[in-house]
């Protein structure tokens, strides 16, 4: 079976935005990016993986939801995923915004510069790693146990593995706001169609999803 | 969790016919129905569960055929998708259409009114159940160890579990072939829409999925 490297649920701005520039503790994804505008469809599924109470759509949006743990068996993520953080560490009391169940369940390798001792969470076990895509992504490769690796973003993290020719499947979540500026995925998916496969799918909920796999 | 019974890229004509009447060895989907024009969206997947060589698509219609093993824990079929005989058995020797490798990987019960033993055949055993959909479904919801069940056809099945009010999600993809006569698993789509949400998605192979979730 091919171990594949697959970015999930990855959600944009109709203007191809994913997070604002200004990241802090209270703004994850920027203070003029509101998530819940990004997030509002997966949010609505059963299988969202932080849903609390039952219930949830179970159509199309519901399969990519669900999708995100099957065959996963690492993640990779850039720094600013897992925090606000800039710099050397001060401290290694910050643990991730998910609380004590992060929805990882499988290794996860943070790509910073900045060394730092890894650490388990529930089943989710968080590695500092530095190194270039290529090399973070032959590490999360050999934890992942001959499953796929997840490509959990930011979106910079994002544009350096698309750059270096090592994603495999993209799915982009292509939400009806537009934000104007902020951290930019494409200006458009056009600029992926040399070197990908494009289904653009339009979902009832009123996101476009965009699937992507490797000419 | 809920444990969800689960009808999987089950394929029928745009006139909704799934199998002709004269089921056999030669035409296990009936004389008058080319199981190929029926599941090619499928065999084209990267996913496809028989596919033996690399290759295949990883947009939208991948995703259905991913998700044929996810989180499923047990299979439950009619005894004519099992085969082609009808009455007692005669002998043991018929062990499915599949070969050595079936392609369920879990407990699969087949629903008949004669007894027969169990048997593996890799990591598949087959068992041969009588009662009522709904203790079947007890019988493979124990089995599940807590995942979801599906429900594998054929189409006389499908109509008996929906009868029964038992079928939790349904994904049937409409293929652009119109068949005229054979078993039909509906004049429409709409005779569900009392009971079910629906997502009408096409597909660029096009297949038109349609995805069924209860009230």
């Amino acid at each position: 079976m091919t171990q594949l490297l697959r970015v999930q649920n990855f959600c944009v701005s109709s203007d191809g935005i994913a997070a604002g520039e200004d990241q802090s503790l209270e703004h994850p994804f920027g203070r003029a990016v509101d998530p819940g505008k990004l997030f509002a469809w997966a949010g609505a599924t059963a299988s969202w993986p932080n849903r609390t109470d039952p219930g949830g759509s179970r159509g199309l949006d519901d399969y990519f939801t669900r999708d995100f743990s099957c065959n996963i068996g690492a993640e990779i993520m850039g720094r600013n995923k897992f925090g606000p953080q800039r710099g050397p560490w001060r401290d290694h009391e910050w643990r991730g915004w998910w609380g004590d169940e992060p929805p990882f369940h499988t290794p996860v390798f943070v790509m910073t510069h900045h060394e730092r001792p890894s650490f388990t969470l529930s089943d989710t076990t968080f590695h500092f790693v530095g190194g270039d895509p290529a090399e973070v992504l032959a590490r999360a490769r050999e934890a992942a146990g001959g499953k796929d690796v997840r490509l959990g973003g930011g979106v910079t993290t994002i544009r350096r593995f698309l750059e270096a020719g090592l994603v495999d499947t993209m799915h982009v979540a292509v939400a009806p706001v537009k934000l104007g500026s902020g951290l930019r995925l494409w200006g458009s998916p056009e600029e992926l169609l040399d070197r990908y496969h494009l289904d653009v799918v339009p979902s009832s909920s009123g996101v476009i999803h965009h699937l992507f796999w490797r000419k």
